[in-house]
């Protein structure tokens, strides 16, 4: 905030997360008030042209909508998936669609409101937006871990996110947690985290226990013609489904030994996991029993100190995180403080 | 450097790697010229005060070696081995060894001389050694490797070290690579990095194929009474012996898997493997055989950016790392710049 002639003068930044199905997008204060968010599916699959026209009216109906007016924005944060040069504000290919390749997105976004802009990896971003307003805001250092589709990560050391010399940093699905005899990517990569704890690896654990004559509601479902998706195995272990909830926990066992390596690498004060498949969070027994799991394998297979210090608990500001963390980082560049 | 009324005054800085067998010390300027260096045999085993007092008379002797005198000594960087609280400066128990418990040997260190002092981990001093005025010096972030009896690791983060929340990170040998299946440490932990590279590792992978009846000149070796050691296979392997040379580019095989962990977490610039264990490094066959196993392996199984980009190679300051990157660390606290 600056104080002007006795008047406080806030200032905002907005924020943009960038995805592959929708976009969330919000205005944020200095002080970290979001007084405007907008959610929109994204329009990316209609080619550069018309999907950067999207982005922009979405930004200016977000603007719009906080009263703040473009005058109060100080700055822009982008959010962005995939492979990207952070330092140089361009996405190499993130949404595996036409049109969408070595995109100068910070500049294009800049020089369309002329405001600064920075661009971020959405996973940071999230990892950001934890470590300003949500469930480490009280933490110096972080490990976020997002589980969907894939397993994304992002990384805080004193109050910095770490982006790598090559804008990798944070990858930690990638890892290799079984270098023989674990499962192989469609990349050629063995034993990968994601391979073991990502949502397509809990269907395919699902499909081998159904396979082998596992008793279980979620057969039901699917003879209903239901499709067996991440999703409706949550739902399973959420109702209680005992199989369901067995590979909810495996996941999150698997889940744990990333972290112990996190733990060994960087040491963080904190772990959060976030991301859509985190069922039901501290709402369920199976999200209860979720989190439980995995500081239990931490601090069976780490050393005493970090495993009895290390907080690990679940993220808490949802979806919005991206968007919070991109306007962050925007203040983080920008605030005239 | 101070300029006072025109004369160009050198500041100077004592780092000290305290280890087990033997204590490096040395005085080096706030340009990186290391003035003096004396290496003499740790007297730890008999005691916290006699071993204290040994320590205190070393230091005196460099700087009396070194010629510029305590008073123109500025800090004294100390590093050591094992689990410690850096910010509080006590090591918690390096050296197994009775007396040396709970140490608050920054400031025993800092009082004996009336200089300000710092604690660092032995590795993490190494690493910013290298950062500062080794192989690593135009790299902005470096992963160091040393390799020994155990696997220690540094990590450098735009300019800082990473030293953890809890004084735990770069802790890089006990990462878990093989979480199902993998040999077991004395302490529990299963499948880490350190029980495949170590060199307890590679001693037992060679008992395991002279069992198995492999044909080797460490049979022969063993059987003129000499003990399989590490550094018996490491002599075998730089004279082309082909069983010793097969399990020293397994151990690269195993340390290249620990490295695209750390390349998918904190994606350095630059990878440094140091430490006794590096086969001659670019000397004989062997070593240069190793380092390129390690690229190799990496390169297949990571990232196009940063398998092409990372930079991998040895470490140059040897066992004068360590005492180097303490000073600098030292430097880095206290310098009046």
């Amino acid at each position: 905030m600056q104080r002007k002639t006795g008047v406080v003068v806030a200032s905002y930044y907005l924020g943009v997360d960038i995805g592959g199905t929708s976009t969330k997008t919000g205005v944020v204060s200095d002080e970290g008030r979001t007084v405007a968010k907008l959610r929109v599916p994204s329009v990316l699959h209609k080619g550069r042209e018309e999907g950067l026209q999207g982005l922009y009216e979405t930004l200016d109906q977000v603007v719009e909508q906080s009263g703040v007016g473009w005058r109060a924005i100080r700055a822009i944060g982008v959010a962005a998936p995939g492979t990207m040069d952070i330092p140089a504000g361009v996405i190499f290919h993130p949404f595996n669609l036409p049109g969408w390749e070595n995109l100068a997105i910070r500049d294009l976004v800049s020089e369309r409101f002329r405001k600064p802009a920075i661009l971020q990896n959405d996973a940071n971003a999230a990892a950001y937006g934890e470590y300003w307003l949500g469930a480490a805001h009280d933490a110096r250092s972080l490990m976020f871990w997002t589980l969907g589709t894939g397993i994304g990560g992002g990384i805080i050391v004193n109050g910095e996110i770490v982006t790598g010399a090559h804008s990798h940093a944070g990858e930690c699905g990638h890892i290799i947690i079984q270098m023989e005899g674990g499962p192989t990517s469609e990349h050629g990569i063995h034993g990968s985290l994601e391979l073991y704890a990502g949502a397509k690896a809990l269907v395919r654990r699902c499909e081998a226990a159904l396979n082998a004559g596992a008793r279980s509601s979620i057969r039901d479902k699917l003879e209903q013609g239901e499709e067996l998706t991440p999703v409706l195995i949550a739902d399973c272990a959420i109702q209680g489904d005992a199989l369901a909830e067995r590979l909810v926990l495996e996941t999150g066992q698997y889940l744990a030994i990333g972290t112990v390596n996190i733990i060994h690498t960087i040491n963080p004060e904190m772990v959060l996991i976030g991301g859509a498949m985190t069922f039901g969070q501290y709402e369920t027994p199976i999200g209860r029993k979720f989190i439980e799991t995995v500081r239990h394998e931490v601090r069976k297979r780490t050393f005493p100190i970090p495993a009895e210090r290390t907080r690990i608990d679940y993220a808490r500001l949802a979806s919005d995180a991206g968007f919070i963390g991109a306007a962050g980082c925007a203040l983080k560049a920008y605030s005239p403080c």
